[in-house]
């Protein structure tokens, strides 16, 4: 098989964030395969096919451009960020598995900058100790594995980033979120709100879990809490090494 | 205050994969700071000055950067990986926290592909689902918080990246991480070992915790353990998005 498929990480949004390996991706690719947005980033060139898709089309996508590495073409599916954090790289290789040759497919997976990363950047460093990264939409997994998930996050004092606060189906779920985390870490515990990082669109706010409201995030947000040890310094926050 | 000071990642090690935003603070830096390795990835030039240290070192070369600041000096703080993980980012604010005029310092953190992004987009998608990171050190926090923090993590089914698996200050410790791993996510549950991604001296080994050894890891090594669902699929290994 001469063509192949590169899972590309476009990174947060700022271009002085995509890194020369995605560029360069891009540059040798016959085909883009990705949600619209992300898509709408790419320069159109002569000989390269864009395909913008709608969103939770992860498995078309991913089938479409093994499809298209079959034929001998050079495809690069774009996703923000990086492609292994809650993104497409996982839906390429759940389609791979359904091939009956998945080993004969040229396969490469281009890391980004990861929203979660570009927000601790931006906030400090309210990811400097143990973290964890939970995605609070409930489409592919059950609600509870969710709440279980943030109390035993709460209970091990680690930071915690999280995608997707707004996504979940039903409402009031980031409302369920923001208690468990008053019950798990205590009203005091620092939590950021960092959206739209990298762009004009850019705001930060960094309350309280006592302050915090649900509609403090949205579509665009990244979430953060920090450590028990978390604190201000100066306009930054970040949590401490030590613990 | 007409200094500056930006905390800069350079990656997991390909020069492809440093951001044009660290290049241009490199470019315009008169001071550049840091272990001894990473110093070294700075190109010497004219008006630059390399400060190169030892491990261990952070605090010092955070007060360092502080002060060249305060002087008007342009002090780029160089890390490997993402600044925000495990890094020097927390340590700046740790620093700065000792200063009495924090908020006059100007200061940017600039992220970069941290090692477990880079050494899962190497194996496939080992991270595709909620995952913790752990730096399995103990020189700044108690042994027995690393180990609550593996059963917590290993409960609640997340993937996991394990930075610094042999950096534990006794000997024995990284045998007794996988003893809790079996324990928590039993014997056939996948672990990767990740060495030097992206470097020439890269090597990759996927296994069950049942066949892992400790001396699978050194200190150039990331290990990723997958969700109780993650499976192969070709050369790749990958956590499935669903749950």
């Amino acid at each position: 098989m001469s063509g192949w498929v590169k899972v590309a990480g476009l990174g947060p949004g700022a271009e002085a964030m995509v890194t020369d390996q995605v560029r360069a991706a891009l540059a040798a690719a016959t085909d883009v395969i990705g949600y619209i947005p992300y898509v709408a980033r790419v320069a159109p060139r002569e000989g390269l096919v864009l395909h913008p898709s709608d969103n939770r089309v992860e498995l078309d996508r991913a089938r479409h451009a093994l499809d298209l590495a079959a034929e001998g073409r050079r495809a690069v599916i774009v996703s923000s960020g990086d492609p292994g954090v809650f993104a497409m790289a996982a839906a390429l290789f759940e389609a791979l598995e359904h091939r009956p040759d998945p080993g004969a497919f040229d396969i490469e997976i281009l890391p980004g900058i990861t929203a979660m990363l570009a927000a601790a950047a931006r906030l400090g460093a309210p990811l400097g100790h143990d973290f964890c990264a939970i995605n609070l939409s409930d489409n592919l997994k059950p609600w509870e594995l969710i709440e279980r998930r943030l109390r035993l996050a709460a209970e091990g004092g680690f930071a915690m980033a999280f995608y997707n606060p707004r996504a979940a189906s039903r409402p009031g779920r980031f409302e369920r979120v923001l208690d468990i985390l008053r019950e798990g870490c205590g009203p005091d515990r620092l939590i950021s709100f960092a959206r739209a990082v990298t762009t004009p669109d850019e705001s930060l706010l960094t309350v309280t879990l006592g302050e915090a409201r649900a509609d403090m995030a949205d579509m665009r947000t990244m979430v953060i809490v920090g450590t028990p040890d978390a604190r201000r310094v100066g306009r930054f926050v970040y949590s401490p090494r030590s613990a």
